[in-house]
């Protein structure tokens, strides 16, 4: 039974602490460990329930996709800016996930909510999910918005979005936000325009048709790019010099070659 | 052929961004996704090196370990405190992030240097590791110190613990951290005191016998706690009024009762 | 001539840099040294204009009346928090500052918004100041919304509040904001409610009327209250032990006695 | 009577509020506004000290020199980049001051400790300051260090410094940090190498003759430069376009033009 503590000023739903004893949304910690990824840790902590095997995968995957995309995000410049004033790796990796937001990231929330408004419209009006599409797209233009989650800057087919629907549907998960999705690329397609879906706003199809609240999408982005900024700042600590000007587009690669993972 | 791009200003070894190809220390995003866990791919992008299965299980079970202690560390009372300004959530997050320091996290690379150096000096000094723990013990003492990543404030026998060195074990990590840890506990249960290793200290000799660089070690805190800071913020978000005094001791948990992987 | 430099990708009208040369919005900073106070500098950084003296004065006054607020405030709860992991003197200061928003300092930008309106509506439909005040606070209590800037949990007579008003006149500044700021008070008394306009609000009412842009409202209280945080980290840093239990309410005051300027 | 509250867990010496009463350092706050310029009250809350009129002017010079310096310094970029991510005001100025550290802004801190250990050797070992000084910088060119505050990338003739060192004289400022300060331009003029002291160097000599706390040195210019990253902030917020790449180097002014204050 989990009734609050008596004496408790206010209650967290999140994890009880007891001597010895650690329970994450009511599973133990040290069960937990071992028996599931952290995808699935991710999942358990933000939604309240344990994902089944396939989910799990999947989860681990949207955070795979999004570990890094190189030196150009604003989230990697603001940490290693800060880190390059002798900032501590803490400061710094706050100053990269501090530049999550709107405009970085929030693409995978706002693709998400105009998904479910072409879905909602589908079923209201009695449209076809293309059809829902093609007429929210022109509303769109005519007030002047852009259908956040489609096309990208560099990648006109990104690596990243096919893998993702392939693993979506091998676990199972195709719901009315993926098939939005697909309804607003055949619309963009329709009159010309390539504007393929991108790894956000696939990200965001996904994680809405698991059922999952939008207001945590930013946040799972901001896991899965942890990694990637600790990696920058510490780059910039051991291999750059202090207060160095940071040019933002001319740098390159020089890491390891191309390699398999099943080599 | 990994040469460096020829125009660029700078460089960085972490991800190569090329139209329609993003790899992450040599390795196909793509092919990632769906291949490794989360965990797996932190361990890729902090050391360069995709771990063995094993070595990807115990660096999921690591995070998963860490991945929230309720409401009380600072790091979820700092998140917290901001958010109920009304900042949002990459904000919120990123002041719980920063409050991972020295005296937050810090004992997982304090505990790791100083089992390196109780191990260095069984080499240097052909003394047994449970005489050179028992006198670099005595000789911290003496000079004030504590030994970090033992004893707990409220676990006396931490559940995580043990489950980590059982994960270690399995996945044959068994090095001389973990070793020189042992010989601490042997040490201080000798002069009949009670601190068992705690998780920080664990973690960090298995992640020191893992050979990865202890300048992350904060960074993987972070990763790990990332995704209960995000919780802590949402529900201060959803569940609280804006700028209320935040008891740090008197609350309580009013989540799911306990519960298992296996039901 | 202020034309913008041909080769520039962008510009920015704030500081020119030249070789022994700095200019912000055109002043010599060597001659705005030792000449203007820097009440003054921010009022000239923030709106491009050097105020008259008694308006620099009035400035000065607005940034010495929110220096600080003792350690209850979220902002200094925040800093101090972050500042109890071992965070630097700038990670823990830019801590409190994230907490400055819309529930936290807000209130001077909202109340300055909705003064405006009762203004705008006064002079729209033809009504009396006091009358205008009256019907919008009507209205927004039929919405359910609270008057931002009037009443204070624990003063009931804001000992900063007078003072700022009398600034304020004796700098000859007393526009409708400030007119409709006394309208709310009476039209609160009407109703026999006492709420009177507290320091936010009256610092919104006299920037307002100042002209000062409302967007820039909540960056003079983070300048206001920068060095309070400061001394509020250094307090912690020195006279406390790492990661304690910051309680938010139950501490006090052991600083110098009451004392006066004039001795 | 400064006795601390008898029923308070913890004392705080900075400001003590009471209902209708807020004293700070034990000045009534409605007393010191309009009094005191905020350089004077920057001075009391960080040192518990208000300072004589000629001390307080010379303060609020030292804030102004450090309002601003463009949109090169890593603060400026920082909280440029984070702003335009959709940030709010608060967190993207919280970017900035975070980026004041060691190596921006830390040179006030280490020039004074260093003007400070030559005083010391003049003293102790009984020799001139030219000579002090001439023998110190052979030992830490020796030891491969840079003497910090001494030299500029652009400002060969820093206007801020001159400026700032004829107030501190009218100030009847002029100690054994502004002597020893004295000392090194005249020992590296001797090696024919010209290293004037910068504005960092010249704030460290005066703030360390006024007998401020070193550790407090940062904290000041976060104060002075909070201002200058506001601007910043808003500047990029309505200028310019999120997610710009913004280019550290070739950016223009094209603000108002040069003015003169007493115009």
């Amino acid at each position: 039974m989990s009734e609050a503590d008596k004496n408790a000023v206010w209650n967290s739903a999140i994890t009880r602490i007891a001597p010895n004893k650690v329970a994450v949304r009511g599973y133990d910690i040290a069960e937990l460990m071992g028996h599931v990824s952290f995808g699935s840790a991710v999942h358990l902590i933000l939604t309240g329930q344990l994902p089944a095997p396939p989910i799990a995968r999947l989860m681990d995957a949207i955070l795979v996709s999004s570990i890094d995309h190189g030196a150009t995000p604003p989230s990697a410049l603001a940490a290693r800016t800060v880190a390059s004033t002798g900032a501590s790796l803490s400061a710094s990796v706050a100053a990269g996930i501090m530049s999550i937001n709107r405009h970085h990231g929030g693409a995978i929330e706002d693709c998400a909510r105009q998904l479910k408004a072409i879905a909602d419209r589908s079923a209201r009006e009695s449209l076809s999910m293309d059809e829902a599409a093609s007429r929210s797209l022109v509303a769109m233009r005519e007030a002047g918005e852009r259908m956040p989650g489609f096309g990208h800057r560099l990648h006109t087919k990104d690596p990243r979005t096919a893998r993702l629907f392939e693993l979506a549907r091998e676990a199972g998960v195709d719901g009315m936000h993926m098939h939005a999705a697909r309804a607003v690329e055949k619309a963009f397609a329709a009159v010309k325009k390539s504007l393929p879906i991108n790894v956000d706003g696939a990200i965001g199809a996904i994680l809405a048709d698991l059922g999952i609240n939008p207001a945590a999408f930013n946040g799972i982005f901001m896991i899965a790019r942890a990694p990637g900024l600790i990696a920058h700042v510490i780059e910039e600590q051991t291999r750059e010099r202090p207060m160095r000007r940071i040019d933002p587009v001319n740098h390159g690669y020089d890491g390891p070659p191309p390699r398999s993972v099943s080599q």
